[in-house]
């Protein structure tokens, strides 16, 4: 839903969720044309919104495509434990982490998310907006 | 200058500057108290101020603190070539990342600068401060 929402709003359509236990305690997406943002990505929006009163070192983070190399050093940085991930596939344009979050004991789950993978696939791919995405990813 | 702006402000007195050839394009500073951020360190309020008009890929970072891997990912997310380090010594409560930028072919350029280490090393262990600064670096 974040990421549709951004989508909806012209901007990049990446989505995250933070969960403790059975409470989502923060939502956020990519903020990159709605705020002018290098760095608010979908996860990293998603962080900011968390605060300082939540123990991210107990939280399950989700997002709707695979982490950044910035979006991975602060799941590390937070010490966040699981990372629930959409969409594995449209990661032609960056640097994935996947190896390296496993590689320092994060649990890191795979979903086939269809809906998550056509909007990233749309959105990277449509002339229209790739120019938007290539941005987002620093190329 | 930013990292003591941020320190007089009560905040985590980190700061830093994005150059490009010989101008100074951004400068920011640490944002965790000031804004309530949990991902503004000082180098990504500096990347943020920078806005998408810059080449980042042709920047040189300065910084008054060596980079968490937040940081770090910022920089090889937006091809950051050169950092420009003036501690390195007050690391002991997060990851450093020299070695990973230097083996991603980033420059990266240590600054023995006494100000910076004084600072960072009085705000990390004084019992008022630390607190703050342990919070900063997920901990």
């Amino acid at each position: 839903m974040q990421a549709l929402k951004s989508f909806n709003a012209k901007g990049v359509p990446v989505g995250s969720a933070l969960m403790l236990g059975d409470a989502v305690v923060a939502i956020g997406h990519n903020q990159r044309f709605q705020k002018g943002s290098n760095v608010l990505h979908g996860e990293m929006d998603c962080i900011e919104q968390a605060g300082h009163e939540f123990d991210l070192s107990r939280a399950t983070l989700f997002t709707t495509l695979s982490p950044c190399t910035m979006c991975t050093g602060a799941i590390l940085l937070f010490r966040i434990p699981r990372v629930v991930i959409l969409d594995s596939v449209n990661t032609t344009d960056f640097e994935t982490s996947e190896d390296r979050l496993r590689a320092a004991g994060v649990e890191v789950v795979n979903v086939t998310h269809a809906p998550s993978i056509e909007l990233n696939r749309r959105f990277q791919t449509d002339p229209d907006t790739r120019p938007k995405w290539t941005g987002d990813v620093g190329r």
